[in-house]
This record gives structure tokens, C-alpha cells and sequence, in this order.
């Protein structure tokens, strides 16, 4: 069987302004046992702003997000700009909040949120080329605003310790997709939008469990590419 | 039994400049699932410089150590001016370029380097309280010169596509230590020292080789503990 191909689009490094590096990072793990060939991509943008994580409180200085993405890349990123669907067997995006400030409008505008024309263009690429989407995190938001109607979860749609933002579960729901309760450990499959999320990080849960449920997040992708 | 208590030990965030973060990622990773309880440290110092990682060239901005780390940390990140060796059971320190620019000055002074009073005190208070230590990728040159004469591997000592960084395992053997030539998924476990050294990504190897690798390191540092 050819090895698959898949891109990885980041958002930054760093859970309050750029990619989650320990999502990002399980995904590659996966990937890399399936023997699956991986092109880090990332928006060549300033982002939105640059947060201190000791304190969570954003600080004034200005980075760029397909740089800050090299830092989980090793260096190896291409602009967001140049990806070509056609040469890609499936798209994973992890989660962060640099989802929801590089790569749309989530973090401040809530549910009257817009996406990037070049994240929005990417994922109307997969999905009309029926080629599976993997999101996890605050990363299905996305796929809520590309696919419209589409089925998806980011956890659970009660707000408790173990699932503190699970108000964005309601706000799927609110927005016309289909909201899937699932635990930690399990991936939602809309098998007629190639759709594949997880909730990861939304999760208030221990990092191994993360990481295992990424592993699932993975294996369905690459089964439906 | 009791969990494990692990202190662990970053330098940043990302490989040329910081914590490689699947290292720590890995090892954290490993470190949940053995049920180790995990606390992060960092020191609260300026950055050696910051590279570019698109262009692996420094550049003309200033980051602090622990606010980077706390990117891995998700947060959660103490000043390593506060370790207390007797809270904790083991050590675990990744490897990055971090390690040799704020950590030690190996990346500018080779074999001539010295490693800061903060991290030599840490590790001299590891060893001599008979307390297991765990490096991987570059970072045993910091036991190289807190623990002279120890046992350790940074992977191979004969340069080639797979072990671009053999040379560091020659310094180690002039530094008066004894290099034991390792793949990527083996570890050399010094027992007089208590001390597990593994190459992670001094070696050219997929990622996942690379996680498996720090499975073996952190198994070894939980069983001496």
C-alpha cells in the first residue's frame, strides 16, 4: 500500500496562542508509525497577539505564526498559502487557542466568529475532494463553519471540572452541526463529511489519555484516506 | 506504591533554541502513564538568544526560559531556583538546544564548557542523595561535567547521515566519561550512578522511533526511583 500523505496545518506553538505542542506533537507520533508521510504547514501571519504562559496574560510583543509553528516543525514548515490539496491524501488540524486567534475569530468573537479565507479555502479543498479531515480540540469549530450542518464533538456539552469548556459544545449544537457527546479516549466519525474529532485538551484529563485518544483520531483518518 | 514523584527540567521551547518539545512531550507522555506525579521547572532567565526556526538563524529578540518552557508546561511551571531535591524521587531533563545555550554553554564553547551553578547544583543534589537521573538527546553533557567519569550515551560516536552529532560522543570520552555507543531505542542505564541516558534526536529517526526510546529512558529512571 502507498504511504499516505497528509498535511499538518499549525497555528503557532503554544496552548493560549498557537498550537497545543502536546496534541501536535501525539499526532506526529501517530502519524509517523503509520508510516505516514507528513508537510507541516502554518499561515505566514502575524498572530493575534503573543500571551506570557506563566501568567496567561498577554504581553506586548509581535511573532509570526508559521515561525512559531517551525518550533514543533523542527524547522520544516511551509506556508499555508502554497498547499496544494491535490497532493495530500488527508488534512489534521490540532487544537490550541491559536485555532481559535490565527486561524479564525473564536477566541474573541464566540459564536459570531468567522474563519480565515485561507484555512476556510483548505478545508472546502478536502472536503470536496472527499478526502478526510482530522480535528480535534477547539479545532472542529472550523470544520462547524465549512461544512455547515456537519457532525462533530469537542467532548461533552455539560460544563464541569473534567469538561470546562464544554459551552462550546453547545454552541455546535446552536450553529446547525450535529454535536456528538464523547469521552476522552473516543473519535466522532461523520462518515459523510470524512469528518474525524476528537476532543483532546478539551478534556480536563491526563496527557496519556490525550495522546491515546489522537491515536484513534488518526488511525480513522488514515482508514477513510 | 507510592507515585513517583518526578522533577522535570526545561530549557525553552523548541530545538534550536529551547526544550526539543517532543521530547518533553514524550516524556511527559510516559511519565502519565507510568501515574508519576510530574512538576515542571525552568529557569527564570533570559534566553541565550532566540533563533528563527524557519531559518535557523538567531535574531534580535529577547524570550525568558521559564515563560517559554511554560508553553510545554501548559502553564504550569516553577522557578528551578526552587527545586528541592528532597520533595522529589527522580530528575528528568530533555534535550533541545536549550540545554547547551541556557543550560550549559556547550553550543558555544564545546568542549571547553562549563554548566550554570543552578542546574550543576540540582543534579550534583540528585546523585548524591542516590536519586535516579534521566537525560536524553544532548542533554548529558550536563551530567558530563556534575558527575565526572559517569556512564552515558548520546547515540553513536561515528558521524553519518543517521548520527550527525557523533562528535559530541567523542567529547564525551576526552571529557573523562564513558560513551557506550547506543541505537535511538536503547538506553544505557549507568547503575552505580543511577543515571539513564538515551539518544532521542541526536539520532535521525522518525519520531515515534524516537518516543519509544524515552519509554525505555523513563521506565528505567521510575524503576531506580
Amino acid at each position: 500500500m502507498a504511504k499516505k500523505s497528509v498535511a499538518l496545518v499549525l497555528s503557532g506553538c503554544g496552548v493560549y496562542d498557537g498550537t497545543e505542542v502536546h496534541e501536535a506533537s501525539a499526532i506526529m507520533v501517530h502519524l509517523s508509525r503509520a508510516g505516514a508521510e507528513v508537510t507541516i504547514f502554518a499561515p505566514d501571519v502575524e498572530m493575534m497577539h503573543v500571551v506570557n504562559h506563566c501568567e496567561g496574560k498577554p504581553v506586548a510583543d509581535k511573532r509570526n505564526v508559521m515561525q512559531e509553528s517551525a518550533r514543533i516543525a523542527r524547522g520544516d514548515v511551509t506556508d499555508l498559502a502554497k498547499l496544494d490539496v491535490s497532493a495530500f491524501d488527508a488534512l489534521i488540524i490540532p487544537g490550541g487557542f491559536g485555532v481559535a486567534k490565527n486561524l479564525s475569530d473564536w477566541a474573541t468573537k464566540g459564536k459570531e466568529y468567522s474563519i480565515t479565507p485561507q484555512i476556510d479555502k483548505v478545508i472546502k479543498g478536502f472536503h470536496q475532494a472527499k478526502k478526510p479531515i482530522g480535528l480535534c480540540c477547539i479545532s472542529p469549530v472550523l470544520a462547524a463553519k465549512a461544512i455547515p450542518g456537519c457532525e462533530l464533538t469537542v467532548g461533552h456539552d455539560k460544563v464541569c471540572k473534567m469538561w470546562p469548556y464544554a459551552q462550546v459544545a453547545q454552541s455546535m449544537a446552536e450553529l446547525g452541526c450535529k454535536h456528538v457527546n464523547k469521552h476522552v479516549g473516543e473519535v466522532h466519525v461523520d462518515t459523510k463529511n470524512k469528518l474525524v474529532t476528537t476532543s483532546a485538551f478539551m478534556c480536563n484529563a491526563p496527557i496519556h489519555e490525550i495522546f491515546d485518544g489522537l491515536e484513534l483520531m488518526v488511525a480513522d483518518v488514515l482508514k477513510l484516506a
